[in-house]
């Protein structure tokens, strides 16, 4: 692996970490817990793992020794800046402990403890990724372990390896299903203690005591620093209104954040679109009105910042993708039938009013995949749609109608991005860097006092990393009952954007004078050798969240 | 304006410069020049400013001194990473000169000089910008200065301004008009001298006496770092293939340069698919090729770079577009009278038959889109066309021909992804902001000592700085007469990849084993602070071709 002169320089990189953890360590144990809801329920589903308390190591002189321990971990999900970071950490964790502990990778996501590919990972081989990048050293994967067949078949390699503990790195699904696994386990007498970390760049994997998912910071980074090149280019050219679309399908936390980072004309927030009950003909109409007051100012040019999900929150669209799922399943034969031309007229007409009249206001392209490109279930695919392209094609069309009737009268040209795989591999900011290897080294301290059920937990990090305050947090504390596939299951709530949290009361605060002005700001790359205020500020989210 | 922290701590950076231009300095003429071509019909062109010799600063401790003199300054053309820098590099070369000097900027372009648009750019606007990215301290434009009435009408604001000296910075039409305007300033006996910058991120201004144009060296690490990205990410996911457009409509060097940075599964270089006049589906079987023997080996991922020109490279596209040009401009009634679902058909029937078939190879989505997107001439617009996605696509259905006869057994799953805005107004990195404000600096030196219808020239440049040779090219030594738009014209010769320059061999030596090998490399964001092997190098590009 030839490496980059950035990555050689850069695997020097200590982390930082906090105080408590740099000697001997001692628990120290909070109230008993309750779950965020639905506490009945809860409770009856985890008995062995429900209400247990929070933790915070802290310093002590007094030497305790431990046992070696084989421990394992596995990647969940979507590629996070720092994953290799929260691995080094366990890695140095368990063999501050007991030199002779190990630590085994399962292969390519939650799959490779089923069946059972593995790889121990060595020193050397920690070496090599420290402060990098990627989830390659072990590879991630999307399965889902819920089953108890898939606990047994995972058990029995674990044993084999002697394993008495397993982390799991994930998004808030696989947390959940880590609480689920170390529940059965305690429950069976396994002996396997299981033991989550938060991870997830969408950022919305966090609450009272997860102050921020691990990725998000860097991912962000990486995503201002694109926009803000594109921005100075379109405040060089003056002739663009580029339209960006960001990753998030679930909450708009990366578009808030890179808002705040880049201060872009316009910046839609799925969570507001939901609340205000908003139409995609308003959502074009407030664009359009802002490129129609920029032009007036001579300035035809701007950016805009689309959160990846927002089709998915208009409220009009979402009773409309239910009535066409609902519709086509029923009708599917006859809709072959009818020639391609006709097609969408046809649907149009098998629509109720209401929803004919959105179908109808769709640019034709994009009516066409509503109704051809559906899943194996037979659903359509909302995430095909480029809603980008949607909104920028949509706002050319309101700009013409406009410009008819004497409102505006300015040049419109677009441009679109999507970002998205840009910033998940990033290599890990300063903040990602110490963040996550505290997280390691916390899950190693959770292990090695026998916590089952807990998430590594990092808190007040917006103060310097020795301030920081290690622990961990009942899984269950964060559990609350949700409906899914029909079915109510104990889940992680996902944290959505707040309308009255600081981070978006900024953008509210903010947002007319960044529309009408141009008031960019153009972070560049992230820097991890410069000047401390460069190199070692949190995300702004978290900075207005922690701010007294 | 907010600025970012690091666009704040970067503001104090001091471009590095060649020990000649530290003290006073003293011209050294070469030999008198020629015209790389059509020496005569170049000669006779330019009568007043053919022939001069090439210079070359060296220190002297003789001290000269110098009038007060006005210059103005122009953009020209697309964004490129250092503009700001070019532009702080000739206010301090005039205010080192005499400090009564002053600098007027003309505003969005040539445009500017024509309108009479303009600012004086004092020291507090001049310091503003130090070492940022973008052309927004007085923007820019694609005017073309080519017509006495424009000269004339641009003489006049000179006049007024008593400015005696034009800076042109552009790419190598700009360059060529420049040098055009200095002919006839001369001639006309206007007393303004104009000299030329050589600017664009393109990399095909280069030659024996320019070793790049500045912007390559920024906007290629961006992309490098963003592919580098997407690369890790692809490692660890291992279930996409990445196709990656990336600027460069004239000549690959972009793609080539990031290739050597990232090491990818492949990377298509459009100078030697039309060497080798491959077709389409050559392009579509080698890549398809490689996704089959990779998957052989279990990988059903890689990553695929896509010079933005490409369709114009190929032989038979080019071929089947002129056809279509002139079968549409003679046909367009009748084309519009068919039915839409009959005008693939019409067009593939009316087309020879070698044209035809290359037609009906396409996705029905690319043929509708020649046929149907025309610019104003009428003319089908090939730069509409998503090459990225159009290769994907086609690689997809070639694959599953071969899986269909047996000759793979792999996933394919795609991602498409375009470059472009994202790299041409980053922060300079240090390379380009030293040798950018050394560029500027220089071409005060050559309006000081006199010069008109110079390029300011900077060699040596893989070598540390204060070895630089600064100086100025005659920009008639660069021309050669070629056909636009029906007439020969005096054109700077465009520096296309040369197939048997180092940085294509090196490619071509190694991209065997990075096909089948997965030998990523993760580049990672331009670093301005950390070691000087991380943030002083040049582009692999210039370090091949300079390599004794």
């Amino acid at each position: 692996m030839k490496k980059s002169a950035l990555q050689i320089a850069r695997a020097e990189y200590k982390p930082k970490m906090p105080k408590a953890l740099h000697g001997y360590i001692k628990v120290e144990e909070g109230a008993a817990t309750q779950s965020v809801a639905d506490q009945e329920e809860v409770k009856k589903l985890f008995p062995h793992t429900y209400g247990m308390p929070t933790i915070k190591f802290v310093e002590t002189s007094e030497k305790t020794s431990y046992p070696a321990i084989n421990v394992g971990v596995i990647l969940s999900g979507g590629q996070a800046p720092g994953g290799h970071n929260v691995i080094a950490g366990i890695f140095d964790g368990i063999k501050n402990m007991n030199g002779n502990s190990r630590l085994y990778g399962f292969l390519m996501g939650p799959g490779g403890l089923v069946d059972h590919d593995y790889k121990e990972l060595t020193a050397d081989i920690i070496d090599e990724y420290r402060n990098t990048g990627g989830f390659d050293i072990i590879g991630s994967g999307r399965t889902k372990l819920e089953t108890k067949e898939q606990f047994d078949k995972g058990l029995e390699i674990l044993k084999k390896l002697e394993i008495k503990a397993l982390v799991i790195i994930g998004g808030d699904d696989s947390n959940t299903n880590a609480c689920v696994l170390a529940e059965y386990y305690k429950a069976i007498n396994a002996g396997v203690q299981v033991i989550g970390c938060p991870k997830t760049i969408d950022g919305d994997l966090k609450n009272e005591m997860i102050e921020t998912s691990f990725g998000f910071d860097t991912a962000c980074k990486v995503y201002a620093e694109v926009i803000g090149n594109i921005q100075r280019d379109c405040n060089s050219a003056r002739k663009y209104w580029h339209f960006i679309k960001l990753m998030g399908r679930s909450a708009s936390h990366i578009a808030l954040e890179c808002a705040l980072q880049v201060q872009p004309n316009m910046c839609i927030i799925s969570e507001e679109v939901e609340a205000k009950k908003l139409s995609l003909d308003d959502i074009i109409t407030d664009i359009a009105n802002v490129v129609a007051r920029r032009a007036a100012d001579g300035n035809n040019f701007g950016t805009v910042l689309i959160p990846e999900g927002l089709i998915e929150f208009i409220p009009a669209m979402k009773v409309l993708i239910s009535e066409l799922n609902d519709f086509l399943a029923h009708h599917q034969d006859e809709f072959n039938a009818v020639p391609k031309d006709d097609q969408l007229e046809y649907i149009t007409k098998n629509l109720s009013a209401e929803n004919a009249k959105v179908f109808a206001s769709l640019p034709a392209g994009v009516a066409r995949q509503l109704t051809l490109d559906r899943d194996p279930h037979g659903n359509v695919q909302v995430s095909l749609i480029e809603t980008e392209k949607l909104l920028a094609e949509m706002v050319g069309n309101k700009l013409a109608e406009m410009k008819a009737a004497g409102k505006y009268n300015g040049k419109f040209a677009s441009q679109v991005h999507f970002f998205g795989y840009e910033g998940r591999c990033a290599a890990p900011s300063n903040y990602d860097a110490d963040y996550c290897y505290t997280l390691g080294f916390t899950a190693a301290g959770l292990i090695g006092t026998g916590k089952t059920g807990y998430m590594s937990s990092v808190r007040n990090t917006t103060a310097p990393a020795d301030q920081w305050i290690a622990g961990g947090v009942p899984v269950t504390m964060m559990l609350n009952m949700e409906r899914r596939h029909g079915e109510m299951k104990p889940v992680i709530q996902k944290a959505l954007v707040k309308l009255d949290g600081a981070p978006f009361k900024f953008l509210e605060a903010n947002r007319e004078a960044w529309a009408v002005g141009t008031e960019f700001v153009y972070p560049g790359p992230i820097q991890y050798f410069g000047p401390k205020e460069v190199c070692d500020q949190p995300t702004v989210t978290l900075q207005l969240e922690q701010a007294k």
